[in-house]
Order: structure tokens, then sequence, then C-alpha cells
């Protein structure tokens, strides 16, 4: 018998992906299914992406720069000098997705069995591709109670060993939609300074702070600019995550370095994404004000309709397009599947996100779930009377 | 002092791109450099391609499936049903490239250390891709006086251990553009058979066939149906390497079963390159008609015009766009590197890739240079005056 790999047996399934099939069967039964558990924005990408594309002249499709088109990185620079982060285009490094952003950046940093450091719950993909690099994830535990702000330095401290090579901070969160202040990374610069860490800055939500001050990026922070990683990606900024266009970014020359062999190996990121990616660094303004404008007032709207439900307690969210709810309810898995399964309310169910998919501590947030505001109000407030119809029903049962 | 990984410490540098700074400096000094060092086809991509790009209507860009598109994959199994490869498309996962495509087949089907079998000289990627992976490659021999055909099995037995997990076989071939006959291919699936391998058919070269017999698949063989991992791309049939867009393929439930899971991790395949892999279907057979007519007549020419320098020799390939030289010198990275370094004809030179490069066992191929015919039969004229005046040059030093 041939067999599969050790990797290929564990590798994670994503908890946004276990309920795809009960959803799909709900709708092949006519139920209206509100997706609340994904990341895709719903809004428009912007048509100066679009048009870059679409009015393109090539005519043939060649290999990019393995490090991507040097045009798209000066325009990159300069969009990074724009929001406070003096980088050069020799800074970074184009990668296809964020996700392979995380994946040359953790093959480049870290051996297998090392040691990374989460706030949990945090965002899944890290689990997949640690996993697949063969790194460790170490949680410190952040609290629905608390906002999940960031522990106290302690809390990092206990389960730092001799193996702990790196921290990764998502900022904003997915899945917590948490804005980390400019205080709390202070404090975790001193952390990664005193134990000599890689600090894996995912900033991909950088545009979505609700907050009057402008987002803090590690970039920023002093004293420790060789130990940070920048991950970063178009797909949330400009509504394009089809194209697959990322970056790691880091001051680090040797990082850069071997980061750059490993995106030879796979040799360059997509020409058209790139192409979009470099168009949209003309986005005007008063794009990211619309989209600001309308996640707010979504954000407001969930949150109030949330807390006002008998037993949910919901944060307020400062970023991102997610928070982490918690409800009067058991188990979420078994909640989130009865959902799709047994329960409609006006023909219309929600699909949300188990939260304990977002933890590896085992047995934890098995009363929370995720839920993304990436629906148009008047949906967003369908699927909230769904789903407090749902909790007064599940828990008559 | 933070570390960098040791993966990424002994990520090898392609024997392609070793040359780059020297050829740049070339370039600077006002001289012209004939590249027949790379695999970047100067044919133009199919107007049905680049045209489903700029007709594309999407306003949002959203994450394709992670399998890929449906409408592509059922298109795309009709193009294989067409070739006589019956699979249907649930057979396939989109990825991001071959090289993707090796990436995750090698995570899906090896564990660290496993040993997988390459015919040397080999398609130097492996190298990097099993580095990344894991993998030891171990090599069975070919030899430029053999025309590089597949040596006896008795060859592969040898190098057999119980480590050994896989093979690949690249065919048309790159480096040496050797075809493989369905009895060479046929006796390797014994082998493949008794000893319980994966077999890696690598055939992204499948169109550039230059013999009146059609390309006979790995996926064509009888018997070790579950064993065979196709690795395609539509970058150089389509001349479209820069979309990214590749596909794993195999009839193997379990494998894709695992295929899938790590094509999550990273989300999806480029949505831009799969719209373009999606159009590229309805290229015309007279764009193929066309592009290998002229392949030949180039291939005719470079070979003639090898084959006519003093101490040179070279094999007749009979697929993809490269061959393997045997040039009348002792290291062919030091004359590599002394044509752009220190020679000229004409204010002209050419830039090679050394052949050692794609040998894994060490003191291999020193005489030998791959050659791309990737330039038009004017500039081969061009490059191969050059050669021939650079060899004797070189050989009266």
């Amino acid at each position: 018998m041939l067999q599969i790999s050790h990797k290929a047996q564990i590798m994670p399934l994503s908890p946004v992906r276990k309920l795809v099939p009960f959803a799909e069967a709900a709708k092949k039964r006519g139920i209206k299914v509100y997706h609340l558990n994904i990341g895709q924005p719903d809004v428009a990408s912007p048509k100066e992406a679009l048009d870059a594309v679409k009015n393109n002249n090539l005519k043939l499709v060649e290999y990019p720069h393995s490090a991507g088109n040097e045009s798209y990185r000066r325009g990159l620079a300069e969009y990074y000098k724009g929001i406070g982060i003096d980088i050069s285009q020799d800074d970074m490094i184009i990668t296809t997705g964020g996700s392979e952003a995380i994946q040359i950046g953790f093959s480049t940093c870290f051996n297998p069995g090392d040691e990374v450091i989460v706030m949990e719950p945090f965002y899944t993909n890290y689990n997949g591709i640690a996993t697949w690099t063969d790194v460790v994830l170490k949680a410190v535990p952040c609290s629905v109670e608390n906002n999940f702000a960031m522990p106290p330095i302690s809390e990092f401290e206990k389960v730092i060993t001799p193996k702990t090579k790196g921290i990764v901070v998502v900022n904003p969160n997915n899945p917590t939609g948490y804005l980390y202040s400019r205080e709390e990374l202070e404090q975790l610069a001193t952390l990664v300074k005193r134990h000599n860490l890689y600090l894996f800055a995912d900033e991909v939500y950088r545009e979505f702070c609700y907050t009057d001050t402008p987002h803090f990026s590690c970039m920023q922070l002093k004293g420790i600019e060789e130990n940070v990683v920048l991950i970063d990606s178009v797909s949330k900024r400009y509504s394009l995550c089809g194209v697959r266009v990322g970056a790691v970014i880091s001051r680090n020359k040797d990082v850069m370095k071997s980061v750059l062999r490993f995106a030879q190996a796979r040799l360059c990121s997509p020409a058209y994404g790139q192409i979009a990616g470099e168009g949209a660094l003309k986005t005007p303004a008063s794009y990211f004000k619309g989209v600001r404008d309308e996640y707010i007032a979504r954000r407001n709207y969930m949150v109030e309709a949330l807390n006002s439900m008998e037993g949910v307690y919901c944060p307020m969210p400062e970023g991102a397009f997610y928070t982490i709810v918690r409800l009067p309810v058991d188990d979420c898995d078994t909640f989130a599947q009865w959902l799709l399964e047994e329960f409609a309310y006006e023909g219309q169910t929600v699909m949300i996100a188990p939260a304990s998919g977002f933890y590896v501590t085992k047995g934890k947030g098995l009363n929370e779930a995720r839920i993304a505001y990436v629906l148009q109000i008047q949906d967003l407030k369908n699927a909230m009377k769904c789903l407090q119809a749902a909790l007064q029903q599940y828990n008559k049962n």
C-alpha cells in the first residue's frame, strides 16, 4: 500500500471549512444561509486595480522577477513611507498572498521543532502553515472577558523555552478584531529583545482600524529592527483576496537574502496579481473612508444586536471585520452544525465559525464563535434575527 | 544573534541564476548578451488567454475555491480527455504554477529523509523544492553520449533503498530535451510497481514533441494508476509562465484528499491566472502547429551549428526547447563566467547554463552546458557565431 506522509495525515482542517458540507446541504433544502463564517469581504475591489488588469498590454506573460516586479516594489515602498514605515524596495519580496509570506518567513527563520508563540484565539492559517513547516505553536491565552487584550508579559515568559524562536502578532487581529496599542507592542518588543526572538507582525488588516489614532506598526518599534518580519497582503486592504499578492518585509538582510532563495525555488508571484496590486496603489483615500464607514456601521449594529441577546457577550472590536462572541451554549461546534442541519427561521439560517478551531489549547473557546461582519447591514439584520431565534430554540431543547 | 534556519542556509541557488550578476555587468559595459540560459519562451501567449483576462468582468476578486475554479477544472478534464488521459475534474487540484504542484505533491507523498530518484541531469527546481520539503534526491546517471536516454532498470535498482519512495520523470525532459518512449516508461512502471513507489510525472512540455508519434503520458500506464502523480502547468504550453497556474493530478484518492488539505492551507491559486488558463483552453490547433514548426526549425539549425564546431557534441533533442551540449572545455562554470566577464565578439556574447548545476553528483557535467533555443533564428545564428568564436579563443589561451 502506498502511504501518504505523516504531515499530510495531520494537516489540520480549518474550522471554517468543517461545516461547509452542512451548509451545502442546507442550501439544497432551499434554506438561505447567511455566511458570518468567512473572511471574504463583500466590498468591491478598487476600480484602479481592476482597470490595471483589464487595460494591461502584455502579449507574453513572462516570469516576473522572483522578488517581485521592481516598479511594484518601488510603489509599495512609497505606500509604506506614507504610513510611517521607512523601508526600501530591497527590504521586501512579493509573495503569492500572505499565506506564502508566512510559509516562506517560517521556513527562513525556524527549524523543525522550534516554538513560536501565538496569542490564542489566533488565525488558523498559522496552524496549517506551522504544521507544513514543522513549527510548534505555543499559546498564550487571551480572554473574551478582557476583550482579547494582550496578556501581561509574565504570561509570555511562562511559555518561553530554549526552543522558543518567535512570536506572531496579528494586528488588527483575526479572529478577535482586537487592535493592539503602541504600549502593548512596546512591551512585546522588550520581550522579543530579551529572548532574541523573531517578531512576525501580520498587519494585513492595517487599513481596518476604527479608532481615531493611526495604526501603529511593529516596523516602527525601536531597538528590534532586525527581529521584525512583516507579513502583508493586498487581499483585505483592497478586497483583492483572489489575486494572491502579499509580501515578506524585513530590515534584516540575512532574512531577506534567504527569503529570496525560497522565492526563487517557487520562481515568482503571479504577474496579473502584481499588476492589480500596483494599480491598487492609486486607490483614492475616499475608497478607504467609504469602506471604513461601512464596517463601523456594521460593527456597531452587530455588537449591539449580539449583546442584546440573552446570555451573549460580544466585546467591541476596534479593527478587522471579525469578532469572537461568547454564546450561551455548551459547545459551539455542535450548535453551529445544528444551525445548518436542523434549524431554520423563516427559511433562513446562519453559518458561524466555532471558535475552538482558533485555539491550540484543547477545550478552549467551546462556547465562543467567530462572526465576520462582511454582509450588508440588511443581511446582517436578518442574520442576527436568525441567531437570536436559534439561541432561544436551542436552549429550550 | 538571530539565526536563519538550517534549511535557509542550504537552499540551493539555481545554476541559471549564479551568473546573472556577470550578465548584468556585461550589459552595463554595452555588450549584447544572448540568453541561451533561460526557459522563458519568446513566443506570444495565445490571444484567447490574454483576452479572457482583458475582458473579465470581476468587480470583486474573491478567493477562488482551494481546489481551483470548477469551470476551469471541467475544461481541463476535457483537454486531458482530448489527449487520451481519462480523468475527471475531481482528480485535480489547481496550483500556483508547476512549482507549487511539486511542493504540495512532495509534501503529500514523502516524509523527511525519504529518497526520490531523479535521472540526472535534471530540472534544478526539484533540488530547491526537495531541500524545502526535506526530500533526498538520488541520481541515476544519463549520458550525453547516449543522448540522455533512460538508463537500464538495473541502474535504478542499484540506488533503491528502503527509504526510496518515489521517482521523478520529466517528459519531455528539461534540461536534456530527451523524449522518453512508451517502452521506456513501461519499464519504469514495472519498477514502480515492484517497489511500491510514487511516480511523479512532470509533463509540462507535453506539447513540445518533435516526433511523429503522439506524446505518451505516464497517466496512460497500466497497473500503476494509484502511483502516478501528474505535475502540470500552463507556463510552457501557452507561454504563460507569469500567470502561475499549474495542477496536481492523480487517480489516487488518498493523495488528492491530502493535496487538497495543503491547498487549503495556502487558500487558493490566483484568480486572474485561472481565467487566463481557462481562456487558453480555446487556443486553436494552429497556434501549437506554429510554435512546433518554429521550435523544430530552431532546433535543427542549432544542433547542426553546434555539431559543426570543433570538439562540440550536441544530441538531437526530440522535445522541450533545451539541449545539453558537451563543450571542449574543462569546466563550463569557468567558461560561462568568462563568456560574460572577458569575452565579446562584435560587441556580443552568450549566456549559457553550466550543466554541473543540473547534477546532484559532484564533478558530473563539468564539460556540459544547457542551451535553450528560445530565441528567433537570426538571434540564434548570432549567438552560435559568438559561441564558436569564444571556443576558439578560449582554447587558444
